[in-house]
């Protein structure tokens, strides 16, 4: 290799964001954003406001109080906040992010403005994508509004949109400018949108932290009557670990071939996608962790008592753990190739070896797959295979 | 501000590439390309090649030279190397970058797979933009085939594609994999190509070395030429100043408001536009770098006898210092807050205080654009103002 006279660029980039808890964040007496959007000196720049459609319906004044708000601070507000349908289906369009960037070009957006983004993980995806590429970088800030959202994809350094029926194809890793989760935002939502936060709770605790495991088992009725303490110690406690994990696992951009954030996830795309997402996010996420710890126990890795420890607390919770969907099989495993495809390398699945110890297998086996699929058709613990 | 409970997400992303030098890469018998790809192991990779058209017009038989020298790797070439027409033209369009998602889904490429991009600056652009956002990045190999990309943007961290009229609206900073310049590429280039690409080096030279501009001074003859020796000269001196700004400046990502490798840039970038692209970028550019000499010397920082001295060096270079569309003052002006936007903060551009000497200036006076231009005009210093 002629390599004698090669260059080398070498450089680290520094990124640094904060994720901030409050109530009320467009009260005009609470500081926070102000604040935030202060932080970088004093001089008057632009904002653009994009707000979650379902949200306006719960609260029809939200794009009046986003106006007040902010006609208070140093900054100017290029336009009434502009409103966007959340969920899965705003992923699978160009539209929306066109529209973004229409809207950046025209009110004159720079890398210095802002663009704030209210709502779900799908409408916080489209706007970070937008901005993370118009001018190569416009400062965004995620007021994640779901239990989900605050808990996880919004404290997150992704985004992405979808694209040939696949999740996630095209986006960047683009830490946001901050993260203000409000939870006066989760009291509107549904049930089982309240809920559908949890699931990365138990996931987060499975793989990393039996304690906050347990504590979620003990918090379980509380969390079912969603209460307001349990569930801002569930969110606070996942926001914690997800931003420990971005800062300190060494591969914030998932350069290597694992992403044990993804626990559960290979089959949870997949059946998010075979259901034309019918099954939303944390539903699906539910039912691939409900498989992967079967898995994990018929594999071997996973004593008996902890996989029924584990299937009763997603029961408990409320989880339906079977999809008609995934009885597909073949169609099912394509999700190993497609999780394979977008990280690249090896396969790499993480199973668990115990709660709370998750670890790391490069292969699948079909034929325990498959019994896992039907112990959870049959809705509870195969006799055979109990141990 | 509530923040004694904020939580902090910080870190650091470290970034590598080489750029290396060679003749010949697709020879059989050179082995740096197969190298770099074996680089990060042995397991087996995918890749995509994708070439600029009117290199396959000046040697018909690269297609097959590609595809019989990844034959002898270890490397999957998914297909036939992909022919897109390079040229500014590329960049004012989606469809190349939704062509491009479509092979690497249709081909099942990941994130450890290759794209290698084989053209100009704009096909480099649009490769790595599609390279950089599918799966949130794929491995993304430059070798770019023009002076000007070798020596400027094929050694650099930026991708993009153009919008509503903007150069560069829409694009991420992606570090390359790595950037293989051959110098047999520059051979089949018509004169006015190879000779863009000396414009970047004159820009270097006054922004940062002295000793630089003074030895490109002495070459001109040889670079009129085109004598290789010296064509390689300069190429690699550029791209040896251009990684040392980009690993040395603090921000690569350009989160500030000063981009010094951009001197002359903000009238270029417009007048590209203005022309709807008739003027190439290095012409564009030289237009810009010769309008930035007289106003820094009408400014009263650059000295006449300095000033003459460039405008000399751009003449004997080749470069036409006049455009028609430079008479559209307003037009033109809007260019600088085009450059502001851009960048965001406050407008900052890059004036001379002597040769290898820019600095930074945050207003510019319209008179002495005016001046500029019209000195410019009349194709010779104004004899009321050369000092």
């Amino acid at each position: 290799m002629k390599s004698e006279s090669a260059i080398t660029c070498q450089f680290e980039v520094p990124f640094r964001f904060r994720v901030f808890f409050t109530a009320g964040v467009f009260d005009c007496d609470n500081d926070l954003l102000r604040e935030v959007l202060r932080e970088d000196g004093s001089r008057r720049e632009r904002l653009l406001a994009v707000m979650d459609e379902s949200l306006l319906a719960a609260n029809p004044k939200l794009g009046d109080k986003i106006t007040a708000y902010l006609s208070q601070s140093n900054i100017d507000l290029v336009c009434q906040p502009l409103v966007l349908p959340g969920g899965e289906a705003l992923k699978n369009q160009t539209e929306p992010v066109n529209e973004l960037y229409r809207q950046i070009e025209g009110h004159k957006l720079s890398r210095h403005s802002y663009i704030l983004a209210v709502g779900g993980g799908a409408l916080l995806d489209v706007v970070g994508f937008a901005a993370a590429t118009a001018h190569r970088g416009v400062r965004h800030i995620r007021l994640p509004t779901t239990t989900l959202s605050q808990a996880d994809g919004g404290v997150g350094v992704k985004n992405a949109i979808n694209a040939f029926g696949k999740k996630n194809f095209i986006g960047t890793f683009a830490p946001p400018f901050a993260v203000i989760n409000d939870s006066d935002f989760l009291e509107s939502l549904p049930a089982s949108e309240k809920a559908a936060g949890y699931i990365e709770a138990v996931k987060v605790g499975l793989i990393r932290d039996a304690d906050f495991f347990s504590e979620i088992e003990n918090m379980v009725e509380a969390l079912n009557r969603f209460e307001p303490a349990a569930l801002q110690r569930v969110i606070r406690r996942c926001a914690d670990l997800h931003v420990q994990h971005i800062a300190q696992n060494g591969d914030p951009f998932e350069r290597g071939s694992a992403r044990p954030l993804d626990f559960g996830h290979w089959a949870a795309h997949k059946l998010e996608q075979l259901s034309s997402f019918r099954l939303r996010h944390g539903e699906a996420v539910a039912i691939g962790i409900a498989l992967d710890v079967i898995y994990s126990r018929e594999a071997g890795y996973l004593a008996g008592p902890d996989a029924a420890r584990i299937l009763a607390l997603l029961r408990r919770l409320g989880f339906a753990l079977f999809a008609p969907e995934m009885l597909d099989i073949d169609r099912l495993l394509v999700g190993l190739d497609e999780f394979r495809e977008h990280l690249g390398g090896d396969l790499t699945i993480t199973l668990l070896r115990g709660i709370g110890r998750g670890f790391e297998v490069h292969e699948v086996s079909r034929a325990l797959v498959e019994r896992a699929i039907e112990e959870l058709r049959q809705g509870q613990p195969a006799l055979t295979t109990a141990k």
